[in-house]
């Protein structure tokens, strides 16, 4: 029986300009959809996983627009709650060569940061599930955002299901008058799995070590019990075309360090990081860990070829690539 | 030596989707500059009048694009002012047949509702200036949006200028605790020129006929000793893409009325009523009241044939529509 | 609690030519997908109603894409079925004044045409369900598309389901060997509602009242106790951009006639009857008979606003222009 | 068999603005080849008559992309020169609703202008050929292609080819010392049917006549014995997107008038004129006199739907037209 | 004088998803036409060789378009003859990065598999031909396929024409229950120049050397007497968007192997081939072996930067990249 | 306060194929506008300097969209003038991989090659200014413009501005008469910085030196007192979308060489010397010789991944690659 999931986050409008033109230069906007957590959820469906995207939307034609982008990707949309309100927006210039790609947030005040999620029956979303994933973004928007985290992790537990949190630290988010060490530290304590490079480690954690990541992994599961694995990807950014990315995984005893991929030519990098933590998801529930490693890291080489927030690599490429087959083939 | 137009506005950007296609089925948006003030000025900029719009952007990347558009445009664009927030956005579905268009707002708390205009020097601003106009959109925005409407008006009418104000009554706009009545007859009191219908009459000066505007001017003359002009245009929708259009006229003893067009095959009406007062101020500025309320309904009817907020269409093209001249031919 | 119905039927690939351009003109094709019986459940799903379309797709990207198509509009996929063999296609150049619209068919010996269905659990389709919604398309692919129609119907007739029909004869599919008179006829006798017009009453059923609508209806009712209502669309194509249409019910006593609305600036026509019949079931599930023929007739005239075969009108701007409101307004 | 029609004269590439679009608006042009002449050889060649078109073109990928559209479009090509030199260019600006279409040509100095066509055998291009059809654009570009068209039209005369020419008067294209009338006479007097408005029978043969068209008719063909037919449009312009059009043909005895279209929702009216003598031509080779102007007006009338200068009606649709079937249908 | 060449084969309508876009993330296609053999007919065209190609098409408007494409790029169509059928297809997702391209063939029961080629009359076909062209693909597709191409080989071996064919081995196109081994080794008997690796000449010569290419071509010189010349591309393919290509051509004496080129930044690689193979055709026509073999590759190598199936580089580019000039220069 | 720089030279109308598309293979132009110097006055417009440029341009639709590009990019442009005439175009056909680029310049007979500029009051236009930057592609279009820029290098020199020339000798565009060497060494001799290679300083300055640049570098330097620096870049085409690049800085000492930078997945690389110089004027204005050199290096690499022909990187954006900062990073 296939495994399922439930994600819980924002899902914003992506408006892009179109062929790494500059925001100066353009007279359209591509449009996308995607959050942190719905990209997992989009690439968890993807490969047959049955996901539930739990958040709040504008009840107009841009919130149902969202929805329908859910559904088309096969996730279930039951738990989506309207509310007035705005949708929450960034807009991105994608960059080249030595350009850096751009995003300006317009996010503040959406529909998602103001919802309290009161009317949800927790219990009733995490029935038959085996994973919940959530992700430092949400507590950073808004008291409520926090609070309702801390209800669904609480849930979530309960229920005993596999925890996992991508901590994603971003400074300029935490507008609220909270520190992220207000707040995360209690959230992580219900996790068991996380996405956390240093910089997270020591932000949202208070882990001092500051150079070396393995070490800075040991204090942090050494400190919270609940934590067994953390996990990274390493990125070196060449260009914005050329980037070098490997994944790394800690479990406690020993850093596992997955093939390290040259990526050239890169389509769109957004969402890289959420198709790496969806690829980990799949493979803790289906694989080894250090299979899981593998596939997470090529999961995230694949989505930097696909326009858009989310990953629309299959299984079989995601396998196929793992065992170094077909890498740019023909198929017919 | 030509006219001065001084405009104070918000700027919006406007995300459309493409060739009628709905919300729903749109991958990308058109990108557009506009708003009621703003195209006025583009207008008369257009036809060699020099304007200054007056607002403030976001300081990013998308606040630069809007500057750009009004100086692409031949807009003075000295009186911009750069503030942190967002910038007030607009989505737009273009109707078509029986189908109407449909407008989604994003302009809450944008960085012009937020502005105090402190920092502005009114007497330099109107230094050389001919008329001053202003829409009813800026103090139902916020407090400090209609304290800085007073202020400019009260500076343009010490300098002595022509001021023109399009009432445009909007209900949904209203929430900042404020009544129209509450603001909007101390704005008008400085007003020579106004562009209003009955429910304009009605909303913001209270004058309570319902059904005759002819009636209603008359009144709403009689109690505003500033007020020498109201006008209006009368649309008949027969759908989306056919419309009947005219201008109406009162000067305090007649209601002049214009030619009427039957306007089918329409483009985008958006931005009409703003190319009809900016007709006619330019022909308030240029030629007798009756030739200038011909020139702004031929130039609000050429509007429905350009795409964006604002109107492309030249001094000449409006001058030979008004003659019934070169209409629909080939130019070579 | 809202209603369930179940369409069955092939769901084709629709590839068209841009902005009208002639087949030999264009360098892409716009990608759709619809299908008769599909186009019915999605209007039905974006009016609220629970729908679940049965058919069979190849299994390949296209067949997915289809599904994906299905989901992002709501309609339940769950009795979709993958099997090897080709999607079926059509190619569309959108006519514009006296230029027709051309079709050309590639639907032969696709997947749905070879489909058995012998992997269906009727019974469990229709469990919970109100109403069924076949076409004269499906038999006409093949003997056992013509065999999957029986059986479904024989199934649906047993539940008690409200089972409507729509004739929709085209010579030149009916190429397996039969004759629609052969087929046809058994398979409208578990039908309650049909759509014909008099060529479908002549070649589907016998009737040889070749003038009168009325007339042909009568004996079609006369003859065939499971049908009490025979409906359809009148058209007048004054050219590809300006059409009229009404819309004609029987009840076995009345010839109702609905408003005639006059629909120029076509944008596209393809589903035009399908966004009729929708409307026609989602009314008699919801309103009186007169009422769902005003319905089905607005829900028709929007489809011609909105490219793709499917009808993206809501029910409120249905329901808007049956009561004439906001028929091509700027609603904000 | 097949008849045979050779044309001469300049190809020249447009560039238009795409979804009406203002020359202000756009950043990109849509490309397009056409002619007067070389359209006529084009709607002709889709008809099934063996077509030649006479031209010189620049020596580079422009030049070679000009005679691929004609070759695509079955014309031969292999009396097209090249010679050093620019391509004759237009820019245009395509009008709806009351704004006119706008042409800026850019056609000076062109390799064409300078042609001698010293090297063409024409004994060897009228081999087998039945007509030869000019237009008065060619001798208003300069004195090298006046000549040209005499000894075209010479050798034409001298194998007894039936000779039609559009006179096509262009006040702006004489700029090169000669008045037409120095000119147009003796071009015409080798020619039998021409297409001429009273303008240009006053401007290029000096008939006085100024508003009776037949009697202007009657005048020019009494002072012309080469003269048989004298044909035209006449195009009511009620806007750019909405014309009434009908074809004349006087023949020495009558002023036929065709059945008279109202061709509304314009998609390119460019090369309107062009369709229609090109219609005539092949009516002339296949049909009677008075078929003949039906089907040149319908083929003109088709032409209004289709981007482009060229005609793209297949001989089954203008003839459906002719018959009045098939108008705006969906054809399966 | 210049050669002429004579190719039979399907030409196949391509639709393409645009910029790299995965088949679930486009709604259009990019429309292209091609075939293995007609690919090879436009490069030589384009080089100013006199081309034929032999094919059948369905007389509908994409069988015109497709002929009208061909015509564009200077082929002589004269011998393509029409018939009742689908057109062949397919869609193509073109990959990048590690991501593989992909297609999904529809070309099954199209008209030219099921074309007989009885009304060709092939002494006319060849009558002053140099050379002829097939490939293995044909043969594949059906019985009547199968012999046609072999009334093709006989009649061209009669006139003494120079043959090659491109083995081009494909499983899955094989399923009219016939073996390649049934069918390809009298196809060969009567060709000079083939393409082949070694999977195509163990299938389709049973030729059991499996490693050495060397060896493997030895083989198949020897057991073949008509065979002169064997050659193949090696493509090393380190992502999509980044390949290594060199050629080789055995003599019966040695293997020749091209200078190698590094190919990044690919655009289309579809016909990458079918221009290498017309690269050696125009090379062994006009140069000596080695240099056909260099021509050849860097004929291939210009094709990956042109999207489309065919090659659009001049005679001039091909020969400046033998020479190693303007390479990725800026020509004014 | 800001500096102020003036620029003398034609804009031009570029119209370029889409995605490296082949002129064979478009149906459409981007349309962008250019030019060696006015290039130079937006990049500096960009990064705060007040600039001015200089030309004529025709009185059309297409001259006034060239002058509100340049507003747009905040160019002053009251000293533009419009005369009758044409428009200066070049087509752009950009490559890729192996493939160049390829321009075809239609720039004979312009409007500013014919433009006399007695109109001009140098005295005013150079009022305030610190820089006045030319190049040698002005001299050698017509004895009209040689003689406008020696009357405008003369104004410049007495007002003791800071003169800049990009020598950019063209062989192909000295058609009228004139040696570069009658010309452009009295222009030369008023200049201070130029842009020149050993070409250059060979055909317009008559050095002799052919191999070692600075040696060519001393030699003019020692000849002509006005010269101060001279420079240029160094590109290494390893394909179309692969460089490498650096600076060179002549001083009369030393030859300062930057950086060099590898550029791959270039965009657009026309422009990038006119970045280049814009980035050294910049530099000198504002750091030291050797800071000017990086920073103008940097600003080359970074038009290479901006598509048109102006520089719309920022100031940020340069300083930080010259510290090697953000590369390619995702800016949030």
């Amino acid at each position: 029986m296939p495994n399922k999931v439930v994600t819980l986050g924002e899902v914003l409008m992506r408006l892009s300009t179109p062929s790494h033109k500059r925001f100066s230069q353009t007279d359209q906007f591509t449009l996308d959809f995607g959050g942190a957590e719905a990209n997992v959820a989009v690439s968890l469906a993807q490969w047959g996983i049955a996901t539930t995207h739990v958040t709040a939307l504008p009840e107009n034609d841009l919130g149902k627009a969202a929805i329908s982008f859910l559904r088309e990707h096969n996730v279930n949309t039951d738990q989506i709650y309207f509310a007035p309100g705005r949708m929450g927006l960034y807009f991105f210039e994608n960059g080249t060569m030595q350009r850096s790609s751009r995003i300006i947030y317009d996010r503040f005040d959406s529909v998602f940061s103001d919802f309290s999620g009161d009317e949800i029956d927790w219990g009733q979303v995490f029935d038959g599930a085996d994973c919940f994933h959530w992700t430092g973004i949400t507590p950073a928007l808004s008291a409520n955002a926090a609070k309702l985290t801390l209800t669904a992790l609480q849930a979530a537990s309960q229920k005993g299901l596999l925890i996992s949190g991508d901590i994603n630290y971003r400074r300029n988010l935490w507008n609220y008058g909270k520190n992220p060490l207000d707040i995360m530290p209690e959230l992580i304590s219900y996790t068991n799995v996380i996405v956390a490079g240093i910089t997270d480690l020591n932000n949202c954690l208070g882990i001092e070590e500051e150079s070396d990541y393995e070490k800075a992994c040991a204090h942090a599961l050494s400190n919270n019990s609940s934590i067994k694995l953390i996990t990274s990807t390493e990125r070196n950014s060449i260009s914005a075309s050329h980037n070098q990315l490997k994944g790394m995984l800690y479990d406690g005893r020993n850093m596992h360090i997955s093939k390290s991929y040259d990526i050239t030519h890169i389509v769109d990098r957004i969402g890289g990081g959420d198709a790496y933590i969806a690829g980990l998801l799949y493979g803790l529930l289906n694989f080894t860990k250090i299979e899981a490693l593998e596939f997470a890291t090529a999961a995230s080489v694949l989505k930097h070829s696909i326009s858009g927030d989310v990953n629309l690599a299959s299984l079989e490429e995601v396998e196929a690539l793992v065992r170094g087959e077909n890498v740019g083939k023909l198929l017919r």
